[in-house]
């Protein structure tokens, strides 16, 4: 199969999800808006009147399906690259924790756009900062003492797209909240093992590498803005 | 199969997108948490430790599964309810509009609670304002045009959970907004018409009258706060 990946250029974004997927599983895919023509082809793809048109990147073209929604797409490609059972209970379970790492997303971009994204930062830097301090003390380990305890289960499940999904919200949330996260990786050790067995698998590490892994940077879904990253 | 529903009693919620599939397809199902003991089973189902413990209501238990996420509880059941097809393309095509609708629901809750849902409204007023002038400008216009395409292309899809999901977003957004949607319902007639529809099933009228339908209430996911839907 020949996968097309339609994502922003220039973040990682939701798309990087479906990236670390098919990196990870060595498959040969193409990330499409990465040139000029390939991104007027995804807009084209979005316009009213379109059947079937997504809502928003990112989407997958996989022969005739076109699948939009990051974890749909996961669902989909999981048992395909050898990273989901086949079976459905199993399917299920995991597109459940994919779901839930999809609401943690939302709230970690959220911190640094609490008004929306049609206003700037600079716009909404105060309640930022409330949202922010709510985020790291309420949040941010709810979050991560519930992955904590999915990973303590861990023998009973092989490898899995999941994993790879924790993998880039630790490298998110660690680029984001380096003070928050040094404080709460003490206490979530699993986390931070599974980082550093995803961060060993030969096809992530290539991808890491790589040029096709974008830096995070100030358009992306996690930032780093200090003001809040504070201690209190 | 004797479905088990679990969800926070006293608002319609997230729960009422399954609530609404088991009533329109005539499944006995129990709604646990609507007792005082089933609440208690529900908050000890979600406690430190358990295995396989879901994040949030609502989840479901269908036999030996427990399934949680909405969109998820809705993908699982869809075709056992004959309220989604069978095969895979079909099934994954409903899911992604769920979950658009899923994004949806966020950000119409967001409107009330910028800053999270650990600060009361009285505490977020102002950034409330904000963000609901953005959200009636721009994001429900946006959401509405979105799913008045997709309903444009029915007569290639039998009636399914979706259709069900986009009543219910009406319903709410009608509730918390009735002067923004006055405005906007001329222009998605659609939308109206599947509303209306759905409003005349027999398993929904019976479902409506009855008092498993919980009224809303400023403690929902939808609120209608006057100032958050005024004119400009």
């Amino acid at each position: 199969m020949n996968y097309e990946l339609y994502y922003w250029p220039g973040i990682q974004g939701r798309g990087e999800f479906v990236r670390l997927a098919l990196e990870d599983a060595g498959t040969s895919y193409r990330d499409v808006a990465r040139s000029a023509s390939g991104f007027r082809r995804m807009i084209s793809m979005m316009e009213r009147g379109k059947a079937d048109r997504p809502f928003a990147p990112p989407f997958l073209r996989a022969g005739s399906l076109l699948i939009a929604q990051t974890a749909n797409i996961l669902f989909y490609l999981g048992p395909r690259l050898g990273l989901a059972p086949k079976s459905e209970p199993g399917r299920l379970r995991l597109h459940q924790l994919q779901l839930t790492i999809a609401d943690w997303l939302v709230e970690a971009h959220d911190v640094h756009h609490p008004l929306g994204a049609n206003f700037y930062f600079e716009q909404q830097k105060r309640a930022a900062k409330r949202r922010a301090a709510d985020f790291r003390k309420n949040r941010l380990p709810k979050f991560l003492g519930y992955f904590e305890g999915i990973l303590r289960q861990r023998p009973y499940r092989p490898f899995n797209y999941v994993d790879l999904s924790l993998f880039q919200m630790l490298e998110g949330l660690r680029y984001a909240f380096p003070n928050a996260m040094k404080k709460y990786e003490k206490k979530h050790l699993r986390l931070v093992e599974n980082h550093d067995r995803v961060l060993a698998r030969p096809g992530i590490a290539a991808y890491l590498a790589s040029d096709r892994r974008v830096a995070f940077n100030r358009q992306d879904i996690f930032r780093h803005y200090p003001e809040l990253d504070t201690e209190k």
